[in-house]
């Protein structure tokens, strides 16, 4: 088979894969159904695309292309390609084999990710894959295998450091912006720290929205490789850099579903650890409720697994496991948050948990790096912090990156619409509830919208007394701020204990306060 | 969040599903990422879609509608809808449960089952569902549980009859068209025999492509129940009513992975069964290599599970094991299938494996069915095929269903363009590959160009003569016949046997002939 046909360009993407369409009829004519394989050939030029169909969007004789094959095969359109049938690619043979229970080895792991590389595996060979790796888990050896083809699917950070250090937190806890506070602290102490952060998917922020406020974050690898010579660090946004470059599309599907298995999870951190030219990792398990990881136990043999599969890509690896219930600091969205950790630099005793569990991871990192004594770290960390050194730093970086580094904290801009939750009955805090919190500052903008988010007065265990206030939520536009105030008034964000515990009664159902 | 956007309409489909494009900005403003569904309403009217995304084909303020959603919400161009937020369908839940390996009760299954037909479950999130029952596998419960769920997704024929006698084949032989005997002749003897059949997906040709040669096969539900209640019977497209509605969603996934879950499977083509309304059916189990069961254990056991669900959806089973690992019948194509029945309703000698298996398996439906005592069926069968009354039967089924009663097998069209192959060594056929003769079959045009195909001279086992013509591939046009051609030079479609066989050498390697 080798057939002629008339490019129409469709100016729609197909989600990065290579997708064509046909009419029905050509289709059925060539014994092509929907999600199969042809190769796109104009001259010296051919891509693999798979199969959509159209009654008559594509009449007889024309081929589709979206974006992404547009992109590939650059022709006018009305000119022809050709069209071939090619095989299956083999690496669904190795999806079916992780299907039926069978350990994959390097190279078949390899060949499914290059073909999902390039773009020829569609969604459903995708899905069932990792649906595979979620129920059949990955054994040691193709652990190891799916990092290293996930470090060979992207570029590599090439920093002539050593050692050079990088922190991860497995995620889930909102306002936990322990990043910026540790790498001026670390980087202050000669360190060497190229942190690359993500932006937020189903948090109101992550770190690279919040630094986003102070300084531009989408740095390509040459731009951030300048600023960390400059000033041994950088709080980039990972997502500009082809660091990795397989997770990311993995991610797409393992998202919906929200499937971790534990294997994609390690090789898809410690991947890019080791992309960045990382001998030093930190990693932070937070634990709990709300959190990924909700027992000790597994926190514990997670850790186990970092460092084993860390130590096999020749990276020293050390994990923590932290408190993953409640938000830290006060500040959640990406203005309040940065503002919160300028606040802090500036000396402002604010948020103290978030300065805590800086002070201790910086401080680790201290010690791994070599500066610190064991078990010194922490006093160092906090001195540079308090000495100013944190802050000197920062603006360094600030600067380097494309920022404003004499920005002070009641500079950055906050959205100006309010609205301040008030007490309304006397009792404990019992409970802040993450998600629900999330989705308040979500529906108010964050993070499209840096200035929106919520501002919190108090923590769990906090004792509270009726009028006072609880929060603040903050928005850019008053649509959506009362867009979020309907969530709040739907939703329970925050629970009390009754001040008088021992007054029991036949009622048992708990007491759920709303506020506002 | 409760937003207007501009319709703007797109003429393409995007495979059934409800999808929607906004622009990347819009969706970053109201948090939306790919695959996030929303709700679009118009008045009165909404849909649950599934989010893509554009850059700039879809402009800040619009919405792009696929056809699937410009079906349901029939609308302008220009106007304007609004948008809100949904969550996720709990139906995801169940999936990430069956994932985890925990069984889903009745309630679970049949809510998705319901998402899958309202077409709110992306292709990922039903390939895990998939994926998951074929690792995990689907416990008696389940099974009944999805059967009926399939049964209920889709209509009922309401035949008033008893019994009602129906077949099935596990597929995978090429030119096994036993339907188109067997149905005549059980309808001869009174029996009721409602039969729908598939299109060809992989194969050169399904019995309703065949059947189309002599008579339309889209018959709907009310036209079905008029042919079968002139005439006891029917050989129908099952695509073209609305059984089972839910299985030709999940078969689009299943098809590229060849998942075929055992519970999926059993669901599959027993819903079917109970939609037509059969009380008896019998199930044809060919086994070995080409066909879908590889062992007579594998078989053995399929067999009673068929029994045992048939049983619980009250439904009286038949199976039997048949060899399956070579095409049955000379004729290979839909017009040289349809000839071959119609030969050898008119009294020809020919394909006699094929007589033999249609004959066995309505004799053994015709005992089922109370016409004939035990052990009789047979005899009974080839009466009716030898008196002529299975032809009656087959010219009053045509006429029913539009076709035109009086064709004669010399009538039918055959392709015009030929090629001959010949034997060019003495031997014994030792193999037919089914594969390779599928893709000569299908790559001649089959079964698209209903003349196209191939037609054998000799099967497993004949001794055959250097010059003697070993098959005749037909094609519609010259294109195609020499791309058949290409194919048959390329592959291996017969294998012989050296008829010396006791000539050991140390050449060890099997002797492949090639022919033509």
């Amino acid at each position: 088979m080798k057939y002629e046909f008339k490019v129409k360009k469709i100016d729609v993407e197909s989600g990065g894969k290579n997708v064509i369409i046909l009419n029905k009829e050509d289709a059925e004519d060539l014994n092509l159904s929907a999600m199969d394989r042809v190769r796109v050939k104009d001259g010296g030029k051919s891509v693999i695309a798979l199969v959509d169909l159209a009654e008559s969007y594509v009449k007889r004789g024309e081929i589709g292309f979206f974006e992404e094959v547009s992109k590939k095969i650059k022709i006018k359109k009305g000119s022809k390609v050709k069209l071939e049938p090619v095989d299956k690619p083999v690496a669904i043979e190795y999806i079916k084999k992780k299907m039926d229970g069978i350990a994959l080895n390097e190279d078949e792991i390899n060949e499914i990710i290059n073909e999902v590389m390039k773009e020829e595996l569609s969604d459903v060979e995708l899905t069932a894959f990792i649906t595979s790796m979620y129920i059949r888990g990955l054994n040691n050896n193709e652990t190891i295998s799916l990092t290293k083809a996930i470090i060979n699917s992207g570029s590599t950070l090439k920093i002539n450091k050593k050692p050079i250090l990088d922190k991860h937190c497995i995620g889930g806890v909102p306002g936990n912006r322990t990043t910026m506070l540790l790498v001026p602290i670390v980087a202050a102490a000669g360190l060497t720290i190229p942190k690359t952060s993500s932006r937020s998917i189903t948090s109101p922020a992550g770190t690279a929205d919040s630094m986003e406020v102070l300084a531009p974050v989408s740095l390509d690898e040459k731009k951030i490789k300048q600023v960390v010579k400059k000033t041994n660090a950088c709080i980039a946004w990972g997502g500009a850099v082809n660091l990795a470059a397989a997770d990311d599309k993995m991610i797409k599907i393992r998202h919906p579903l929200k499937m971790d298995p534990r294997g994609v999870l390690l090789a898809s951190i410690l991947a890019k650890k080791k992309a960045v030219g990382a001998t030093h990792v930190l990693i932070d398990i937070p634990v709990g409720i709300g959190s990924k990881v909700l027992t000790y136990r597994d926190a514990e043999q997670l850790a186990k697994d970092f460092m084993d599969l860390g130590t096999k890509l020749g990276m020293e690896i050390h994990c923590i496991t932290t408190p993953g219930y409640d938000p830290i600091g006060f500040a959640i969205g990406p203005a309040l948050e940065a503002r919160e950790i300028m606040r802090i630099l500036y000396g402002e005793k604010v948020s103290l948990d978030l300065i805590d569990k800086s002070l201790v991871m910086a401080g680790l990192l201290l010690e791994m790096g070599g500066v610190a004594k064991e078990g010194e770290g922490r006093k160092m960390a906090q001195e540079i912090l308090e000495d100013g050194r944190a802050l000197k730093k920062m603006k360094e970086i600030i600067k380097a990156q494309g920022g404003n580094p004499n920005i002070k904290p009641e500079d950055i801009k906050i959205g100006k619409f309010k609205l301040d939750i008030f007490i309304r009955e006397e009792g404990r805090i019992h409970l802040i509830h993450d998600k629900v919190i999330s989705e308040i500052a979500r529906t108010a903008g964050a993070p499209k919208d840096k200035g929106a988010g919520i501002y919190m007065y108090f923590e769990k265990g906090d004792k509270v007394k009726k009028g006072q206030k609880l929060m603040t939520i903050y928005a850019e536009s008053k649509r959506k701020l009362e867009a979020a105030k309907e969530v709040f008034d739907k939703k329970v964000a925050v629970e009390l204990d009754k001040v008088i515990l021992e007054n029991f009664s036949t009622e048992t159902k708990p007491i759920v306060y709303d506020f506002g």
